[in-house]
């Protein structure tokens, strides 16, 4: 139900990883080019979330927050005993997904983030207290074809909103801002920006591949006298970590701000 | 020549990606358990640098900077014309390479950076007066097997070196720092971590596979009086951009002079 830019990305995760196949999803969008997208994937769209929710055993509630009530208020009668309701609208609470899909409403809430849509998110989950851990495990082989996800206290989530939910705008920023140092330095923007990217995305990759600690891979590579100690130097100066530490502390606060009742 | 933790990366993407067989890679180290690391990979270890000279058509210096010219000069009476020289050590100029290997030598000077090990380096080139095109195009697809690579005027290196060279560091702090602010939210650890560094090479990967300028993908994910502008406040109160414009800048200034004469 919804098939924006999350719900394309996970489709063409799960179609891409061969978790599922592309025959066996159903979509609903009020957009005609949204329907005509996901119908070249292979997909089967439908006029109505309603005929989404009959259709099948896994519904995704990929909608803005601010209709997620509507929707499943209208999917809630043909809601099967044994159907999985998915939400990924962010501050959404599992309180209010069965209160508008039923308190016996097999429900889960996620928090993926927007690189969903090259295949890396980095999401979280809850369940509710009707979903069973097999429902559980379904979440997590579905968004493992996108990326990675944790199960964790609804509690939690907010933290997660403020860590990787916000994050990846922390990183456009700070790729950017590399890029500015380059080109300081002199190199073209091009080539300033291509080697900020991929040293990022390396480097990210050097600490899920390796499994070292972050701090341990930092020492590795700093020579006595050497090149990075005065880069590393110039951040702990600017207390970047500090600052690093406070965005995901302060979003996490909007976070919960945002979820308790208006 | 030198078969150290760069080498090895190289020789796997090399031989991973199909570039080259393992077959036709030769090395040379002083540790017996480099030798026979490489001697399972495929390749043909031999004792000496002046071997591997003498059967290779390429010919990467893969030892620490001070050893360069030592290697370079016991090379230098089997290098062949169309030998390509390919030196991966920090700091030593092309005017150094030449002075070791002869004046006709054909070399190339590469700018790596640790993720190497991962095939995700950024990593860039400059050649020597002797060297050809077709020279480049061979070291641009030896070192595209193993991330991104940019062929720049060797007065740039300084700056490749301030910026990929040593980024991997600051991102290590970052992915750190985040880690710490999700903790500070009450994640655990473990998955404060994972999320920040998958957060990380997702955001990294969406600037890459979009091309879209990190700019508009941080306005993108920065919905009005949400939680990730709340965070992105944070970073601008601490000077987070300015901190890694500097560091870039500090690093690149320390490059220019460790690579002048001592």
């Amino acid at each position: 139900m919804g098939s924006g830019q999350m719900a394309e990305a996970l489709a063409r995760g799960l179609i891409d990883r061969g978790v599922v196949q592309a025959s066996q999803i159903c979509c609903s969008d009020p957009a005609p080019a949204r329907k005509e997208l996901f119908r070249s994937l292979g997909c089967t769209p439908y006029d109505t979330n309603f005929e989404v929710a009959k259709n099948c055993d896994v519904v995704f509630v990929s909608v803005k927050p601010q209709y997620v009530h509507t929707v499943l208020t209208e999917a809630r009668p043909v809601l099967k005993e044994d159907t999985l309701v998915i939400s990924i609208a962010a501050g959404i609470t599992v309180a209010q997904l069965l209160e508008a899909a039923g308190p016996n409403a097999r429900v889960c809430r996620v928090m993926p983030n927007t690189p969903c849509l090259v295949g890396e998110t980095a999401a979280a989950m809850c369940l509710g207290g009707k979903a069973t851990s097999d429902d559980g495990e379904t979440v997590v082989s579905l968004f493992s074809a996108v990326g990675k996800i944790y199960q964790l206290d609804e509690k939690l989530l907010a933290a997660v909103t403020g860590l990787s939910g916000s994050g990846p705008a922390y990183i456009y920023m700070l790729i950017e801002a590399l890029a500015d140092g380059g080109v300081r330095a002199g190199l073209p923007r091009d080539v300033a920006q291509g080697l900020a990217a991929q040293t990022v995305l390396g480097s990210a990759k050097m600490v899920l591949e390796t499994g070292r600690h972050p701090g341990a891979l930092k020492d590795m590579v700093t020579s006595p006298g050497g090149t990075t100690i005065a880069g590393v130097h110039e951040l702990e100066k600017a207390g970047f970590r500090a600052a690093c530490i406070n965005a995901v502390v302060a979003a996490t606060q909007r976070a919960n701000e945002l979820s308790k009742p208006q």
